[in-house]
């Protein structure tokens, strides 16, 4: 057990150690290089479809032998289908500027001193994820495009299928010239916990999955983690809301998808409008199957269960709504930023002043006036891709697609200055901000 | 004893919770809001300087009964120029942009649902700083114009000067109608490791101090951390370089000032260009009374004691320095990437492409070609005030000034819109790029 538990750690390191390196030469590689390399990522999938849809079939089938509900048999099936999809996406993010080698900032310091900013890889990402190998192909080409290696451990029920689209990916990608070792495949818990110690190695960690997994994470490693632990998202209803509107935007918050971190959870509604709104949109809401705990004053209006202050900071991730009636926007205001998990959150009002308010003082990454919360969404947003939704108030906050992948770092140009000159006073900085890209 | 604990743990919860209360408002002041609490800030140091430095008084006789070397008690010291200094700092800090509120990205998802990304507060940061007083000044202020609540605790040798800053602080910003409880000032080592465990309320924890301290910090919290243990930069002298330009590069940057983490701790010299340049650089680094290790290959050319595996990894902050002679500049940047601390490295040499190569591949946060490590300041960039140099790979590298002290949310603006229209096809995304300011 113990040489288990050492080779684990010896393997895991060396792992590491491998994506670091590659990591400082895929920095440096053209976006065309990037690009011919996504492109063959895409045709190798193409050409070994059969083989990946062979070992998708075994897992599939080693998973129902095991007795895995039918939604993550779904979520687990890489069919012709989701092949094609993954190539589109890969077509999709080829098309997307290049995040990397940005010239951010320039600044003249003094006479033949200039100091520039720009964007470059953040490193080496580990990256946990849940059961859809589709997310492997977009983690990893995402990566590749943003210049960064990564660490990737997926789902145990898709093992085989993992491993033949990592197996695809760091082919395609040596072939077209991009160096070994920017891609690896962890494969067990184990490998985790011994990827969460190499801080040395690894930059930046992106768990995706439960709320417990995720804090388990950060409770474990010094590595920076990105994601989201709670996704509990509020709408409120304003007293002057278009109320068709807001049964509307609230329906659908709630009910359009009830198993992702964007639901919506709790309703708030002012009080001036709770007495009309609130049968109305129980009356819908009960056609859907959506079980409502209220506050007393929303029970006086509407004959639900009670909620508690549990309800308050529960993610039902369910065909079920808490409700409670407020008696001003500021009260709204408080309860999402005590209860709520800084993802989003929707304001229903036809004042833009009360909108900005809203959207000022809710401390979320996703503010939203008149529309639903399951809006928030980097495909929706346009950002071409998403490794993960952020509710982190560093680095990248909301939905996290390529900008949210690099880092930058400063450059100076000089021609033998030396800081004494400018100690000494025989020397002062000008700081003239330049427009011009980086000459190096 | 165990009573005093729970006093803490109470008194440091109820401080956070109260920081991160008036973060909310202090989100959404205005731009001249905050100058003009900058501006009573001023002018309360101005009018309080008497009483100011008579608590500087204490802390100087406390802290010279007590034996504190003399380096450490000029820094300590808080006269009239350092008051009048920090008062210029202030006014400086007027004049920058408002980092707060721009709008960063503008979408159009679709007809009349526009998404903006618009810059804001990170919300509270927590720093822990050395013993100049003048520190507590420069932070808070920058926080205030930042939008953000700040929990600090300065050096304990100056706790007097402290307290009445933070008062002075205080008093003007709430004079000038920004809340009260956005600055709140921890005195104790057990109120620093209660607030290491607030991450409820603490966004961001930015220590500055000795390397043991920031892992400590970092190993010791689940808030991120934003700062630098070490400082290890290297001048890599290259086959073609100026070699009086690399001698006066490299006396400056090891020697200028050795305290800081900027200063140069070994360098790096092609072995075609070692011949000529070492012996050349000993005669001036020997006139400033530093001390030479080197290896094999440099004791074959100056009689200097023996570099071990060790010198590589070590931050002197002192008049010495570790000489290793590599035949390629990939040797060099490997050493660097292997031992450095990703702070400041510098290359000097008199080709374009060798120095963009070497500022590709040297994964640090500041690359300077053919000038002194010492540039590597908030201050000399030009970014008008600094929090701390930080060596993260995410959120902010190099330097951080003001940029580095905000976040940014995305505000989506519809008119009714739901996903379901999107997800059944009804309708589709347009994402056209807006070039205007959010309206919200």
């Amino acid at each position: 057990m113990e040489e288990k538990i050492m080779e684990t750690k010896m393997k895991i390191e060396e792992m590491a150690a491998r994506a670091r390196e590659a990591s400082i030469m895929l920095a440096a590689c053209s976006t065309g290089l990037k690009n011919n390399a996504l492109k063959a990522i895409a045709d190798g999938l193409t050409c070994r479809k059969d083989e990946i849809i062979r070992a998708n079939v075994l897992d599939l089938e080693r998973s129902s032998r095991e007795g895995i509900p039918a939604p993550l048999l779904k979520r687990l099936k890489f069919d012709e289908n989701k092949i094609a999809d993954v190539i589109d996406g890969i077509y999709s993010l080829i098309k997307l500027d290049d995040p990397v080698g940005r010239t951010l900032m320039a600044t003249r310091l003094d006479e033949g001193l200039e100091l520039y900013k720009v964007s470059c890889p953040i490193g080496v990402v580990g990256v946990i994820f849940e059961s859809r190998p589709d997310a492997l192909v977009q983690i990893s080409t995402l990566c590749l495009k943003s210049g960064n290696s990564v660490m990737l451990k997926g789902g145990s029920e898709a093992r085989e299928t993992n491993r033949i689209l990592a197996g695809v990916i760091s082919a395609a990608t040596e072939g077209a010239g991009i160096g070994k070792g920017w891609i690896q495949l962890l494969e067990t818990r184990a490998d985790v916990n011994e990827m969460l110690k190499l801080d040395k190695y690894i930059d930046l960690i992106i768990p995706r999955g439960s709320n417990e997994f995720v804090r388990y994470i950060m409770d474990n490693s010094r590595i920076p983690v990105l994601g989201h632990a709670d996704g509990i998202c509020h709408c409120y209803v304003h007293e002057d809301a278009d109320l068709d509107m807001a049964v509307n935007i609230v329906v659908d918050s709630k009910t359009q998808y009830v198993a992702v971190c964007n639901a919506t959870e709790t309703l708030l509604v002012h009080e001036k409008v709770a007495g009309p709104f609130l049968p109305e949109l129980k009356h819908e809401l009960d056609k859907k199957g959506v079980t409502l705990a209220g506050c007393d004053k929303t029970r006086s209006i509407i004959a639900v269960g009670e909620a508690t202050e549990e309800d308050w900071k529960t993610e039902y991730l369910d065909y079920k709504l808490s409700i409670r009636v407020v008696n001003s926007m500021d009260e709204a205001i408080n309860h999402i930023n005590t209860y709520g998990s800084g993802h989003t959150d929707a304001i229903i009002t036809r004042s833009r002043d009360a909108a900005s308010r809203f959207m000022m003082l809710v401390d979320s990454g996703n503010v939203f006036w008149n529309c639903s919360t399951r809006f928030s969404d980097g495909f929706r947003y346009g950002l071409g891709a998403e490794v993960g939704i952020s509710t982190n108030k560093i680095h990248a906050r909301g939905p996290v697609g390529l900008e949210g992948m690099v880092i930058y770092k400063y450059k100076l140009v000089g021609s033998g200055h030396v800081v004494e000159d400018y100690a000494s006073r025989r020397k002062s900085f000008k700081h003239i901000k330049l427009d011009k890209e980086t000459p190096v």
